[in-house]
């Protein structure tokens, strides 16, 4: 259990895991690296100096996010890069105000794009149907998603932090409009990017246990719940130790999906897309 | 340019950037870390050894997955994990029958779980309508595939390698019935997981230019398909050196979206997810 390979040593990856579940059942893994401890040290990051990201780590960024998988290489997804403060600033004002956007120098708009594929059969002179259906929609989502992913592990290597803002989605049209987007293309997230400001630093959050999350063979309902309470008591430990405001992980939760009034706006997401030319057939 | 911190060699990116893109153009990074390079040589491997992933290592890509950033904390996803040859067996053929389903020890479902929540809810007898958003459907597929892709980089940093199953969202219905999903639980993909075949190697694939999917301040539609038939030339010449049957990207790709029935039934995945308990208003 214990046996590290490559020289490594497990007591920080243990420490990770500890910091991660706060579980003491919660076994540490046994063999580790690199790439496993920076995945498990992730945090958001919400503070940032204004020192540029250069174009050569926007580069890198890219492409560690173009080497994700893609649902058949349709590669339906692009970002937009917004380093103009005043265009972050009235980005900011749609994403419900979010002071980060005008901190971090760099705002990348992920986009499931199902435009240039589009624009790639009109120039040949086919017309297209399949971008109707809600299927694409996912399937441009999907794609968004793991680039995204991969340019956050990718920034992180390279000494810069982020923090995904999904509150884009309050107001889809004015984002599209702002940046631009031909019809089909649809924003899923924003992200935060910058240096980390060493003297607001974040610590790892803790999340659910592997027994709330992970099912053998069959979903298992019960096994999903039976240690939740277990998870409120840990993110209150979590919350008194960074003087955060004290909530009931259960009771915040639950308030942000009770109502539609609870969606900050999104309960008319079908509208929105509607509107960005998705008719989700 | 070509400084090389940590003590690392350049050109192993450099290289890296260039099975990546295969554009003369596209400047290789100036800085480069052992993080960077595993994103960049990723493959996807559909040819892998028999020999089963350990419980230890699953624990890893788990907790890997949880570490991913997830909407407001609410971790709207959850993983099904198959290692019965006779599941997978069944999954593959509501999976387009692809073979390495059966082939993988180990095959993963990532979930959309608005269920969790709502039995949480539930427990203290409160009503939850949020869950009945399109929004919310949007919140669980992101949430679930940050997630997945925290663990395709967690299980290549352990030697093991992965692809994804869209194929699982052909049959979604069925898929639910045979892992036991409560009603606002979806199936967003599979992933195949075990240890890669060194007989039946994959080559890193090439993608669009980072003209074509990175837009500054404001998205330019000209640009982003300016350079696809150079993409195509290139695709080509991949083709040729690995021996695949030729086939035009744009032309493969347009084929892929143009009629409804492109979508190899998916075009029914509205009626699936009502089926599945999602309203999506």
């Amino acid at each position: 259990m214990n046996d590290v390979p490559h020289g490594r040593n497990a007591s920080l990856a243990a420490d990770l895991f500890q910091q991660r579940y706060r579980d003491p059942g919660q076994a540490a893994p046994g063999e580790t690296n690199a790439i496993l401890e920076a995945l498990l040290a992730h945090r958001s990051i919400r503070a940032f100096l204004p020192e540029p990201v250069s174009e050569d780590h926007l580069a890198s960024i890219i492409a560690a996010a173009s080497s994700a998988a893609t649902s058949s290489n349709l590669q339906t997804w692009s970002v937009v890069a917004v380093r103009d403060a005043d265009r972050r600033s009235r980005l900011r004002k749609l994403c419900a105000n979010q002071a980060h956007i005008d901190e971090a120098p760099l705002f990348l708009v992920f986009l499931c794009d199902l435009a240039r594929i589009e624009a790639i059969a009109a120039a040949r002179g086919v017309a297209v149907e399949g971008t109707e259906y809600l299927e694409m929609l996912l399937i441009g989502v999907v794609d968004a998603t793991l680039a995204a992913q991969n340019a956050v592990v990718a920034l992180e290597s390279l000494g810069l932090g982020s923090v995904y803002i999904g509150g884009i989605r309050n107001n889809p049209e004015k984002v599209a409009a702002e940046l631009g987007l031909p019809p089909r293309v649809f924003p899923v997230f924003g992200l935060c990017v910058g240096t980390p400001d060493p003297a607001r630093p974040a610590a790892i959050k803790p999340r659910l246990p592997q027994s709330s999350v992970l099912h053998h063979e069959q979903y298992d309902p019960a096994q999903a719940i039976q240690d939740i309470p277990a998870y409120d008591a840990r993110m209150a430990a979590f919350q008194a130790e960074q003087a955060m405001t004290p909530e009931v992980w259960t009771q915040r939760s639950i308030s942000r999906v009770r109502t539609p009034a609870s969606l900050t706006g999104r309960d008319r997401m079908r509208a929105a897309l509607a509107n960005l030319g998705f008719a989700l057939r």
